[in-house]
């Protein structure tokens, strides 16, 4: 299918653009008005993620009130564990919760290796959005990080100190990276699955790589995004870009960069030039807006939002986002500012 | 006063030592069986906290247990808050609380400048501990950070985009510049008191100094713990040792390495010979285990402990502690093999 708009998708290769793209993490969401309607007829969280019309129009509410260049599909990282069958629900004003978290090495020796015919539901979505864009932007498919999933199946919840994530990993190694590699196995399937069904991008997000010791990073996160990497290589999707977001892991932005990925999502903890410094234009970037800016009035976001533009300069390689997802309490007017002065900063 | 045991003095001046100091941060708490005994005398944490003798016991209680080169009086960064009249409390389960947060910029405008007289119960404790120490080891007193304290008075507890804050940032900075400096005069009474009472050593606890973009840290956070540094260099204290620890924030240590503090605490998201080589050995470096280490078994807490001092090499002016303060949950016995562990591997 030809792409109306390919600006994101050439952005990511780093191809030069007329100007930089633009879109926000978790931009379908709670924010919108319509997207609660929504949630609120089908609900429960889940029944909305696993009916692929209901996940297919939340998806494109947000371009139907912004000129973003491109949908993400509505879904949740925690969609693999479930598979796995650890009971996935959402318990109100506590976030995702399993029925069946891992207490045991039983518990990971007896989880199976799952692949995207166990997520129809997610494929079902991601066709069904894919036809209906009809090549008006590219879909992102996602998936979460194998540590990042490890540490909700563990914990069952947030967490301060991460305790039972770390012990697992500081007292029993190899049951770790046992987890970690059927994770890893899995989300290959899952993201491959993803692409067949029709996403155009994939993005892989690390949201606790932040919370790893650098060197432990790399070993029990890192690690295992490069070996999802290189398997939708190897599965025959060489070109389809991929994206890895670590928030709080700009340590290891040298590293991530030469770990295959087409793309690195940065968040505002790092002025983006010296992002662009430490990945010597490996790869892509995108970010890095403190999306608390989006709190601010409207002047002060046309200026934040010049001043990443301005700071990441005039190489090719830059998708406009936030550091971070949209909060619950953001105003959808603001987005609306926001997009704009992406859109009149960057135009050469 | 002299001090039978000086290394920690000597280390955060970077004098050469027999061997690398170590204190934990949070080492007289809730991990303790004795320190919950003496909490539920109290009834509540205020009382304990405001009751010399008993902010006294449960300081020096870690020091009965383990041979710690320092003692950190027992205390909370809100006191301060509390003194300007916002009323704190504790919440069971629910973490620190004000019965008047900050909510409009009249309530920034009326707020008062304290001083150490306004906190007597604070110097008092100081006294009495300095005092029943008699030399064993220096006493650190602590404040916290002006930004991190504004975090508190206006999200009124935990927050996950720190809305409030920001938006008092951005949308009205000279407010928020207003508050900040309050708290910078009000913390520069309270330490210069702290000291006069018998702290050898201060820190100041920039908790959320690392939600805050690099360009944003320097502006709100760093400049006032800077003011910190000089008044209280100013007031007739330039030779305490003051301790600078901002989590999250290793992208601005060559800044803060040049604010006039004698050291800094580093969390564990950087290896210490990375943060030696940003700071090129202008102050000391505190830190860096990832205090999770201390779920794991003896032999690997042991050989974490070795890594850390490994890292920082043979140069004088490191002082051992974990990147972050001691969790309920932890075993004291851990703590135990941390200790001895520092001194094996660090003895010349």
């Amino acid at each position: 299918m030809t792409l109306e708009n390919d600006l994101f998708l050439r952005a990511l290769l780093r191809e030069k653009t007329e100007r930089t793209p633009v879109w926000l993490m978790r931009q379908a969401g709670r924010y919108l008005p319509e997207y609660r309607k929504i949630r609120k007829q089908a609900g429960d969280f889940m029944t909305l993620a696993s009916t692929p019309e209901l996940a297919c129009e939340v998806t494109i509410q947000p371009l139907e009130r912004f000129p973003l260049d491109a949908a993400i599909i509505f879904s949740d990282i925690l969609t693999i564990p479930d598979a796995m069958g650890l009971g996935l629900h959402f318990v109100q004003g506590e976030g995702p919760k399993f029925e069946k978290p891992i207490t045991s090495a039983k518990d990971i020796e007896n989880l199976p290796i799952v692949s995207a015919d166990d997520l129809q539901y997610v494929m079902d979505a991601i066709s069904l959005t894919t036809k209906t864009l009809n090549g008006r932007v590219p879909l992102i498919g996602f998936a979460g990080s194998p540590w990042t999933l490890l540490t909700y199946m563990l914990e069952n919840g947030s967490s301060k100190s991460y305790a039972k994530s770390k012990a697992l990993l500081y007292r029993t190694p190899e049951l770790a990276h046992q987890l970690l590699d059927k994770l890893a196995q899995s989300t290959i399937s899952y993201l491959a699955g993803q692409i067949e069904s029709g996403a155009s991008v994939v993005q892989i997000f690390d949201s606790w790589g932040g919370v790893l010791s650098p060197a432990d990073y790399k070993t029990f996160s890192l690690q295992y995004m490069n070996q999802i990497v290189i398997g939708l290589q190897a599965a025959g999707y060489p070109d389809t870009p991929i994206i890895l977001f670590s928030k709080g892991a700009n340590h290891s932005l040298p590293m991530m960069a030469n770990s295959g990925c087409h793309a690195l999502g940065i968040d505002w903890t790092i002025n983006i030039n010296d992002a662009l410094k430490l990945t010597e234009g490996k790869v892509a970037l995108q970010g890095n807006l403190d999306p608390a800016t989006l709190y601010a009035d409207d002047h002060f976001i046309d200026h934040a939002v010049k001043e990443v533009i301005d700071a990441y300069g005039d190489r090719p390689g830059h998708v406009f986002n936030m550091g971070h997802g949209m909060q619950p309490d953001m105003e959808p007017e603001k987005v609306a500012v926001l997009v704009d002065a992406v859109k009149r900063h960057s135009e050469h």
